[in-house]
């Protein structure tokens, strides 16, 4: 699945719909579009009416990706941030073997200056489209479709698919993922891990790690359990301590 | 070198020049456009001037060829005549070690219908770019970027690296990990996450999630400052408690 966060140009998604068709992609989400007319990208990317009509249009890429267990951010541009960098070749094999059992998307960012780090920070990992270092501006639907080729080839190629390794539940869904995430850094908070570290910072080290190895609902549902016990047993000895007993400790 | 055969439109060649400036080529030749406009396609592809002044402009593809050593066509579409068919990726490495010595072109048809059978008639093979059947028909400038891809690929190697985020340290050793999740384990004991959960069982679920991570240095560090972090808040507290202070809660 193609998510577009935030394009400005019509004349782009048309591009990116038109893309996807050539690629065999059919799925697209839209995150706050500066302008969306079906029938104008329709005039441009011709006989795409299945891609267009079932375009979903959401507010934010938090909300887009929810149901998504892969999510793949797109740039050209190279960071300074530490995360898990792919190159499309490298990405589109793995890709393909997710997609085969559940929703993956892969975003792209606004035509004028890419995805933000912060909607970076809710990618698994990174493609970095390689271009010429003195010119990495690429057009929205060129980049879309460099990645989309390279699915398109994996998805074609001989013995594409990884083996899976069996895990007895499915991959943590985004929105899981999320849960965890918060569910940390508010268990973090309480101890004062931040007050001699920077929260975003820490957050992105456990996003870049965490994402990294993809865990499962169990493995999400731990790690999510330890930032609510920590709240739990510092309330607990709050209230003993109010109550006069002796505490846990 | 690129090729462009009778381009129609004047927003392609400007999506051509901006896919060859990403990719790193800098020759391009047209044959009898439809319009061709300097200022109007820099306008378009910005920062392009080194590849638009330099823009040579034939009546014929023969002439256009004429000092090249081998010529390279490009369909989308099937064709019913035997050629020399190549994919994408298969003719890069070729002409990447054909280019190292002579000139070389890849010639794209006009929009509406390709290169005519005469056109590819002249050239000495024909890359078929793979897309999805029941929609081959690309965009000039999409089919240019994909060639164009493939052979910055190929001219870079295998070795082209990826960016690795100006933190990056090497790989945790095996003693910092074991450090780590010790130093994990006796924070998740202090807030009693063993009361109601199997330690062993957390303890291999953790161990399996991070070790799928391969955590480096700073990230291991992290964690098992979450886990020392832990300890040392609630020590705080308890000889808060001790001197009658308020605590931090």
């Amino acid at each position: 699945m193609i998510v577009l966060d935030h394009p400005q140009n019509l004349v782009n998604i048309a591009g990116v719909v038109r893309a996807m068709k050539n690629m065999g992609l059919s799925r697209l989400r839209l995150v706050s579009p500066d302008e969306f007319d079906p029938w104008r990208i329709e005039g441009i990317a011709h006989r795409s009416e299945d891609v267009v009509n079932s375009v979903h249009i959401h507010d934010t890429l938090k909300e887009a990706v929810a149901d998504c267990v892969y999510v793949l951010g797109t740039t050209a541009r190279p960071r300074t941030a530490h995360r898990n960098y792919l190159r499309p070749r490298g990405s589109a094999t793995m890709l393909i073997s997710k997609a085969e059992v559940d929703l993956v998307a892969i975003v792209f960012g606004r035509e004028d200056r890419g995805l933000t780090n912060n909607a970076l920070d809710r990618c698994d990992a990174v493609v970095v489209i390689p271009t010429d270092q003195n010119y990495s501006s690429m057009n929205l639907a060129q980049a879309c479709l460099l990645i989309a080729y390279e699915v398109f080839l994996a998805s074609q190629g001989e013995g594409h698919s990884l083996p899976k390794g069996k895990r007895s539940v499915g991959a943590a869904a985004h929105d899981e993922l999320e849960a965890m995430f918060v569910a940390l850094e508010n268990g973090l908070e309480r101890i004062e891990f931040f007050k001699s570290r920077a929260a975003d910072s820490v957050m992105r080290t456990f996003r870049t790690l965490l994402s990294r190895a993809e865990p499962d609902r169990q493995e999400a549902g731990l790690v999510k359990a330890v930032g609510f016990e920590i709240g739990h047993y510092l309330d607990r000895l709050k209230s003993e301590r109010r109550t006069g007993g002796q505490g846990a400790e």
